[in-house]
C-alpha cells in the first residue's frame, strides 16, 4: 500500500485562493464565490473528490474552450411547476445552483418546482444544490448525467456517467437527512483512493474490457468499465442501471442536454463525440415546499422521530449504531469547519502548479 | 428442487372473478373493477407476486376491519402542484390511482402535480399508477411503502419495507421506458419463487436474524431479514437503505402515514404495532408534463434515440443485447394478453378455496 501524506488548509484561505481561480478564467465576482461554495462544501462535507481536487479539470475545459464563465443563464421553456434552463455552457457549479433557485421560487407559487438543465458542465456535489431547498423548508433534489463510465447489465460499453441522485430533508433537532449517491456500485472517487493507495478494490466495483469482474483499481483506465449498484445481476445491477437511466433521461432528453455515450467527458483531453444528440451535461433538480403537503412543524416533527427511530434500530455484532444519512458528512463540515481541509500531497501539488500557470497566491497549511 | 405445475387463465374471466371477489367485499362497482384491473395488470407484466396471487391476502385484511370498502378518499391539504390525500383505509388499489388521477390533473395545469397519501393500504405494482401519466404524455412516478421486512446496513432489526421506485417515460415508436423495483437486493416474490422450489438464494439478499449473510430462502421465517439493494457496506446497501428511506419519507413521513418499523403489515395475522406514528401505508405518487419541459415529439424522438442507442450497445459475452427497462413486462403483456394468465397450483387452490368462501364462481383454466 502506497503511502498517503496530508496538508491542512484554512478553510477561507482556501476559499479564497478557488475564487481567485475561478476569477483568472474570467467568471464574474458573484458567480466565482458561488462556485467557490460548491467545491469547499464538498471539502467541508468530507467528499474530497469533488472538492478543489477538481479545480484543475474545470480550467482544463476552461482552456479548451468547453466551458463559457459568462453565460447568459436562461429559462427556455415552462410552466407554473416546472421549467427548461439552457445553462449557455457555464460552469454546473454555478448553473445549478441558480437553477436550483428558480426551482425554489417556484415552489414558493405553485407548491413545487423542477428544473431540467441543459448545456451545462460538471454541477460539483449534489447535496449542494438539494441543500438550498431545506434552508426554506422544502425538500430538495438534484441529480445529474456524467461522463460515460458506467455498463448496463450484460454489456462491456460505458452507457452511463455516476449519475448521483440526492435528495435532503428538512429536519427538527437532528440535522437534515441528505442522502446522496452514486448510482453505480463505487463511486468514481473510490476507485481513485484505491488507485492512490496502491489497493486493489472489491469484487463488484468494475469489470474489465471483456465483462469480467476484476479487483484492479486501474480496470477503468484498461478499457472496462464501472458496475451499476448492485453489482451484478442476481444483486439486482439492473435496477443500479434502471436508476442511472431515470438520471440520464430526466437531466437530459428532457431538457436537450447530450445523454448516454455521448456526455462530453469531464476530462479535458478526451474530445466529446461527434453527432451530438443535444447539448453539455443535463441535471435535473427540484424543491418542493413541505407545506405544500402538511404543517412544517408537524413534518419536522417526525423526521426526528424517524430519525431517533433508525439511529436506535437494533445493530449487528461489531457496529454501534446505524448510520443516517448525511451523517457522516455533518460530522466532518463541524468538524473540518474549524480544523481545516486536509488535502492529500497530490492535491496539494497539483494546485500550487496550478497557481503558478494562473499567476495566483497559493495559501500555505496550517 | 420441488416442481411447479401452472394452470392457464382466460385474462377476462380472471378479471370477472377478482371483481366479483371485491364487489363481495362491499366494494362499489366501479372501484372493484379498478382494482382487478391493478391486480391483473400485475399478472399480465408478468409480476405474478403483486397479481392475484395476493387477492386472499386483501380478503384477510379486509376481514380483519383493516380494509374499508367504501372510502372517502379526499384532499387534505393542497398547492397547485401538490396535494396530501386521505385514502381513509381503502384498498391501495383504489386510492392510488384516483391519488394519480389527481396528480394528472394537477400537471395539466401546474406543469406537474405530486400527491403524498395517507391511510391507504398495499397499492399492487408501482408500475400500474406511474403508467397513467405516460397516456397523458407525461412521466409518471410512484412509489409506497411497505410491511417492514428490510434492514438498514449494519442492523438486525426490520425498518423498512422493500419500498419500490417507478418512473415511467413515453416514447414513440418503441414501447414506454418503465423502472419498476423494490429497493431491497431481492424482491420479496423472488424469496417466495425460491421457497416454493425448495432452493437456496444467492448470498447478499437476505441475513439472518444475528445479521449473517445467508442462503436459506426460508430466513425471513427464521428472524431474519432482507437486505437493501447493494447487499452490503462495501457494495453500496447504504445507498439501498438511502433508497428505501426516501421512499419511506416521501410516501409517509410527509402524507402522516406510519413509516418505518410502524408500517402495518400486509399480512393480516400480524397486527400493527402500538403506538401508531400515523395511518396506515403511504404512497408518493407524481406527473410531470413532458410539454412543461420541451415539445413532445422531440422528447418521444430522443426517448426513441436513447432505447435504440441503449439496446444496440456492446454486450458481454453470453448475451445478446441490453434489457430496456419495462421490456420483459411489455413481451408478458404482449404474450398473455391472447396466451391467457398461468398461474401456480398453490395460487389456484387458495383462490378456488377463496371463490367457495366468498361464494364466487371460480373460472376453468384454459
Amino acid at each position: 500500500m502506497a503511502e498517503v501524506s496530508y496538508s491542512t488548509f484554512d478553510v477561507e484561505r482556501l476559499r479564497t485562493f478557488t475564487i481567485d481561480i475561478f476569477l483568472k478564467m474570467g467568471v464574474p465576482l458573484h458567480d466565482a464565490e458561488l462556485a467557490a461554495d460548491v467545491l469547499i462544501k464538498a471539502d467541508l462535507r468530507g467528499i474530497d473528490s469533488h472538492g478543489v481536487a477538481r479545480l484543475s479539470g474545470y480550467v482544463r475545459l476552461w482552456q479548451k474552450g468547453r466551458i463559457n464563465p459568462t453565460p447568459n443563464i436562461r429559462i427556455v421553456h415552462e410552466t407554473p411547476s416546472t421549467a427548461t434552463i439552457d445553462g449557455d455552457a457555464g460552469l454546473g457549479l454555478v448553473v445549478a445552483p441558480k437553477a436550483m433557485q428558480i426551482a425554489i421560487e417556484k415552489a414558493e407559487k405553485a407548491g413545487s418546482g423542477w428544473i431540467s438543465v441543459k448545456n451545462s458542465n460538471h454541477f460539483g456535489i449534489a447535496a449542494y444544490h438539494a441543500m438550498m431547498a431545506v434552508e426554506k423548508d422544502m425538500i430538495g433534489m438534484s441529480m445529474t448525467n456524467a461522463s460515460p463510465l458506467v455498463a448496463p447489465t450484460f454489456s462491456t460499453e460505458r452507457m452511463l456517467g455516476t449519475n448521483p441522485i440526492c435528495y435532503a430533508f428538512p429536519t427538527g433537532k437532528y440535522a437534515p437527512v441528505v442522502m446522496d449517491m452514486a448510482t453505480s456500485a463505487a463511486a468514481n472517487g473510490k476507485l481513485e483512493i484505491a488507485q492512490r493507495k496502491d489497493v486493489e478494490v472489491p469484487h463488484g466495483w468494475i469489470q474489465d474490457k471483456g465483462g469480467n469482474d476484476t479487483t484492479d483499481a486501474n480496470g477503468l483506465k484498461k478499457g472496462g468499465s464501472l458496475l451499476p449498484l448492485g453489482s451484478d445481476r442476481d444483486h439486482g445491477s439492473h435496477k443500479g442501471f434502471c436508476l442511472g437511466s431515470v438520471v440520464d433521461i430526466l437531466s437530459a432528453v428532457l431538457s436537450g442536454a447530450s445523454y448516454g455515450p455521448w456526455v462530453p467527458p469531464f476530462v479535458a483531453f478526451l474530445d466529446p463525440l461527434d453527432n451530438q444528440p443535444g447539448q453539455g451535461l443535463g441535471h435535473f433538480l427540484g424543491a418542493m415546499r413541505v407545506d405544500g403537503f402538511r404543517p412544517v412543524d408537524e413534518f419536522k416533527q417526525h423526521m426526528d422521530n424517524w430519525v431517533h427511530r433508525f439511529k436506535t434500530a437494533e445493530t449487528a455484532p461489531g457496529y454501534d449504531s446505524v448510520i443516517i444519512p448525511g451523517e457522516p458528512e455533518t460530522a466532518a463540515e463541524n468538524e473540518r469547519i474549524t480544523a481545516g481541509i486536509p488535502l492529500i500531497s497530490l492535491v496539494v501539488e497539483d494546485l500550487r502548479c496550478l497557481a503558478t500557470k494562473m499567476e495566483v497566491t497559493f495559501p500555505k497549511s496550517i
